[in-house]
């Protein structure tokens, strides 16, 4: 079992990575959790409750639970979701001591986690991620949400979970292009670690399964709560994590969230990045290829068709801006990002016409 | 102008307490928030909105504030409402930066703190509560909240404000039910304090209103603002401010909110509460004939009609019980509070046949 802590005080806690974690649940729970909980929720979507839902809940023993079931995707977070889920819990008469399971990617994750941030001002959150994506990245650092009408994650709440459990193993379930799409955001970790071991092992070809996996998840996790334990509130150092990620939301605006799967736009975001941390801050000029490099084994796009005025307005619009000043995430080099006031206009363009 | 500093760290907010405050709204909050906003939202009840909003956006100056008004009463703490708000929020582009001005009295300050408290994952909260309800208790200590199917403020956030804003002159525009009502919250104080002068206060016969109602709202919030400085997520020492709410929220519910005040349901719960104390805690036989005589004083109702077998369940099903272990908040003495596990059945239908 690796286990990553993730220390923030009185709301630290573990995560645990190791193949088949997901049947254990009930003793790691036991172990993890004080003081234990007498009831608990299990939310997850549909189609990942059929797949995992039975085996966590045969290891829960005597803990009574709950099921509440999502609907699948961005679905989940629309805010009639969350009311639902609110009086399912109700229902259940969950108390302050109850906990709730999160199972599923990132979509079931934000909401779930919403719940229990809110529900009697908040109870303890779980976290079973199911998609490398979640693994990697939604599942730690507290960061829940639902969508608008106006825009994707624009309500939520910081809201720590009390133990994360990842299961590698259940990647294995996952359609390919879903798992593959999980290593724009691994290649993210990357590109922002200090120590070169998440982009020697994206770059080697040797195969990421069984053990190498498990490492690779765990060093993305600890690179992502080091983040998360020096500034929780995205204040300054956590927005390093969105390296990539102001072009990958406006990417995946422009095409209304029907074209690109969000690791994937974090791909072509991270070339789009890449290639403007060598024109304004010196970052080696190969840089951008190697990403393309790893983008190519895992089979993930590197150009996607879009309107480039529609991405630059959405980029503009980016809830991650501050005030009115479009800030983007670069590179010095491998290792040493930079939040920098975005440059003009046409190197902007330039920048989206290295993926179009 | 009365200032009552909150000491929550990096949380830390003063409330501010003056006649005629409201129309100093904007240098209030020039001088109080730093970084200045750049947006605001006024969020209202509409009756509130239409006899105080006028003077005080006319305070505000430069700073650009959109309108957002709310249905009367707990109708602004439906999940729908919750959701508008927020939609209204992000069409009128707050940011990171914006704040909410909260208007109102306790429903329209738990919705708009919540939506605060959520939208962007959390902006800052100014506090403009219009009640002598919400000027005691509702405005200090960051509840914020809203009501589903299966019972009141089941969801929601703890946000403490950035500022508070008080303005006792508002009170005058109250129904005198309404205004009365408040002093139930207040004689809750009055008993919970350590130091003699808000009972002293309620006890004597000198007028409550002008500078004596200043100081007399002002003793009232440093007292709940100790109590959050001591213990701002309601784990042990806070609790004491349920002294009377036990009861009071199983009345309410029993007569399905349509019946008593909560200030008056409080009051009433008050004297259940000081009855039970001189039973279990020796508390001196006369303190619930003096709530009965300050209730008195402010035309409080002293009897209500319910039927004592549905506020037991309600108290059963109160969602401040630890675990399944009902306990109450009683007294040893005026300003010695303690939680206590409840007494049998029969003593609770004792305490309740005081007040029926």
């Amino acid at each position: 079992m690796t286990t990553i802590p993730v220390l923030l005080g009185d709301r630290s806690y573990d995560v645990l990575v190791e193949e088949g974690s997901l049947a254990r649940a009930g003793e790691l729970l036991a172990r993890h959790l004080a003081p234990r909980p007498a009831r608990a929720a299990l939310i997850a979507d549909e189609h990942v409750l059929s797949l995992h839902g039975p085996r966590l809940l045969a290891s829960l023993g005597g803990l009574a639970c709950v099921t509440i079931p999502l609907p699948q995707g961005e679905a989940a977070k629309e805010i009639s979701v969350y009311g639902r889920v609110l009086d399912e819990l109700a229902r259940a008469r969950l108390d302050r001591g109850s906990i709730v399971l999160a199972l599923g990617g990132g979509a079931a994750s934000d909401l779930a986690g919403f719940a229990a941030a809110t529900y009697l001002r908040g109870i303890r959150l779980v976290g079973f991620p199911t998609t490398l994506l979640a693994q990697v990245d939604a599942s730690v650092g507290g960061k829940t949400g639902i969508n608008l009408g106006a825009g994707k994650n624009l309500a939520g709440a910081f809201h720590q979970p009390s133990l994360v459990v990842i299961d590698p193993a259940v990647l294995a379930t996952l359609a390919p292009r879903e798992r593959n799409a999980g290593f724009g955001e691994v290649l993210k970790y990357g590109l922002l670690s200090p120590a070169p071991a998440i982009l020697a092992r994206l770059e080697s070809q040797a195969p990421l399964e069984g053990p190498a996996l498990v490492e690779l998840i765990a060093e993305c996790v600890a690179l992502k709560a080091d983040h998360v334990r020096r500034d929780e509130r995205e204040e300054s150092l956590r927005a390093h994590l969105n390296l990539g990620h102001t072009f990958a939301h406006a990417l995946e605006r422009a095409q209304d969230y029907r074209g690109l799967q969000h690791g994937e736009a974090v791909g072509l975001g991270l070339i789009a990045a890449c290639h403007l941390s060598t024109l304004l801050l010196g970052c080696e000029r190969p840089l951008a290829d190697r990403v393309r490099r790893v983008l190519a084994r895992f089979a993930l796009p590197q150009r996607a068709t879009f309107d480039p005025d529609a991405v630059l307005e959405h980029m503009g619009a980016d809830k991650k801006r501050a005030g009115s000043e479009l800030r983007l995430v670069l590179l010095e080099r491998p290792g040493a990002p930079r939040v920098v006031p975005a440059p003009e206009r046409s190197l902007l363009l330039d920048a989206l016409a290295q993926i179009s």
